[in-house]
């Protein structure tokens, strides 16, 4: 099969084997695959990435030798086209598939996209555990059920922020991620949602998918912002009772870090307000520095955040299959196999791209 | 009245007006006064201190003016001595009292120890609230009551960490707030109590205050011997269910930091378990590094941590009153204001010292 491989450091487009179902697993075809920021980041950083896997206990059967092939791509949707052996062959050929982007070859769970041992979608076929087999809802477009997954990470962080009703989200950078949690704000209910991003584009893309107040922090802070729309009447920071928890205070803040680079902890936990949740969505694979302090003078709480349970990940299908999320604004470009390369050199302008949708077949 | 002085950055030992009651004030004579870690941190870097509080958002009226004289002291036992007016005078003179070490000064709160206009417990008189007296319950003694405040910093982490009857704990240093939060884990009855300090004899007190399980890091990993305790018959961490949340997992882990330098944080989130809360109740007051890849990879989350309510100095008191806390083992030395400033010297070794009193009357 054909697939965009990635290939001691580069990409390049190659056949190689179709991938052979094991015990419990199918065949699929892959629909399409969206590129996600952690394969731009893998592509530009893969040794520290795997070392950084390896000092944080990730099991030895999860990192990829960057010496041998690996096809990222773990954003898809696909069709199943045959089934291996030992399964129950619930779900027919030719339909259409999410999964989560785990596979279990010889009793060992890899991960699909991030793995020598089972392809991603930026190939033209998978294996994926039946098990973990979810129908697309009929009426569904295969684009948007590609983007489960990055919206599941989005719903994901919401619920480990555990919300409030009087909470007031501020969601620092609306790239893709960004963009997921403020779309699972909106289902949440909660608000005003405050979102900021230097990108005009991604402002616009922010109001879209349900940010009721949009910044541009180049010409004013969103935690100042935020700090208005949390102040209640007559609130006064230097009154003895506030001051000890007694008196009037400000509404509640969660802040999602959705841009993970070096520096955007830190600068969070410096803008943050008192008492203030700060969930890091963003993944910054670099080291990175903060000031301790502020997170105590403050009583911050910083909730770092990976992946999603099976139980949020089929639970953001249905959001997109309802309607409530729509998804096509996220979707900025599709490419075949040949164009990742490109795909990728385009996604680092934020202006122009959201999500770009691999489809190799194309 | 005499008192040990911060002065142009040095200490010093002089004669300055006794403090005056405002509304609602009472005059105390200072019986006994802990020498804090954070006492040591300002008096060596106290203009970053301010910077950064500054920085933090604290109420300007918070904020020392290094220029002018400082009585440093926040831990102390005293006994009062007059009413100011507008008082209920509930409290006879005589009565040996505890507070919160915050004074109201012409409408704005300021922090007792920490302040040009209220000076603090290395003095020989104090004035305070009369609304945020707690009067010593008959027969508790002096010097630990005066040991209520570092020990509410220690039962306030406690419960910031929110602690489920199955975390297992660990401590790690055991200095001061490190030997509170045992004492209040062991209130708390959870267990088994993991404990790690470089120095003998502070592992000795860890095991005086109720730690069950002492490790010296210079000889074994406190995070290897929490894995062990963590982990329940038949775990297998590199099973696909396991993986996925939904098969045994290691016992939930909260690791209090209680050493407050640099790198400590980042320590202890490399050694931390999957979905461990790390408790920051150390104040490191410099500039810091962390790795954020080992938040994400295994979701940590960072609590950090200043004070107590009220409530919880009010129960700390009636906890060491209760004998639930024996804080006698704590109390390594007293000095009168003279010697002030060679006990912050003798503090550096964590060897010889847990937590020194000044009696500024002896």
């Amino acid at each position: 099969m054909r697939a965009a491989i990635f290939r001691q450091g580069d990409l390049v487009v190659d056949d190689m084997p179709e991938p052979q179902p094991g015990e419990g697993q199918v065949v699929v075809k892959t629909l399409a695959c969206g590129i996600c920021g952690s394969d731009l980041h893998t592509f530009h950083h893969a040794e520290h990435m795997v070392e950084m896997s390896k000092r944080s206990g990730a099991n030895s059967s999860m990192l990829m030798d960057l010496k041998k092939d690996v096809v990222f791509g773990h954003e898809f949707c696909a069709e199943i086209l045959d089934h291996g052996p030992g399964t129950q062959k619930t779900l027919k050929p030719g339909t259409r598939v999410c999964s989560m982007p785990i596979a279990v070859v010889d009793n060992s769970p890899k991960t699909v996209g991030y793995s020598n041992d089972v392809p991603g979608g930026y190939g033209e076929q998978m294996v994926l555990n039946e098990m973990l087999l979810l129908e697309v809802p009929n009426g569904l477009a295969t684009d948007h059920a590609a983007l489960t997954e990055p919206m599941a990470v989005g719903w994901h962080a919401i619920e480990k922020a555990q919300l409030t009703d009087d909470d007031i989200p501020l969601v620092i950078g609306c790239g893709p991620v960004g963009l997921a949690v403020i779309a699972g704000l909106k289902i949440k209910g909660v608000g005003p949602i405050i979102a900021a991003d230097f990108s005009p584009a991604r402002r616009k893309l922010a109001e879209i998918m349900g940010a009721d107040i949009v910044i541009d922090p180049s010409e004013s802070s969103p935690y100042t912002r935020w700090t208005d729309e949390a102040t209640p009447e007559g609130y006064d920071p230097e009154d003895l009772m506030t001051m000890m928890g007694l008196g009037p205070q400000l509404r509640p803040g969660v802040i999602f870090e959705c841009v993970g680079v070096p520096g955007l902890i830190h600068q969070t936990m410096e803008g943050a307000p008192k008492g203030a949740r700060i969930v890091v969505v963003g993944v910054c694979m670099e080291r990175d520095h903060i000031e301790p302090f502020f997170g105590i003078a403050k009583e911050l709480n910083l909730q770092f955040v990976l992946g999603y349970t099976p139980e949020e990940f089929a639970l953001t299908l249905h959001h997109l299959a309802e309607g409530k999320i729509d998804a096509t604004p996220l979707i900025t470009g599709k490419v075949g196999v040949d164009e990742v390369k490109a795909a990728f050199e385009a996604l680092a302008s934020p202006d122009k791209h959201a999500k770009i949708l691999v489809e190799p077949w194309r």
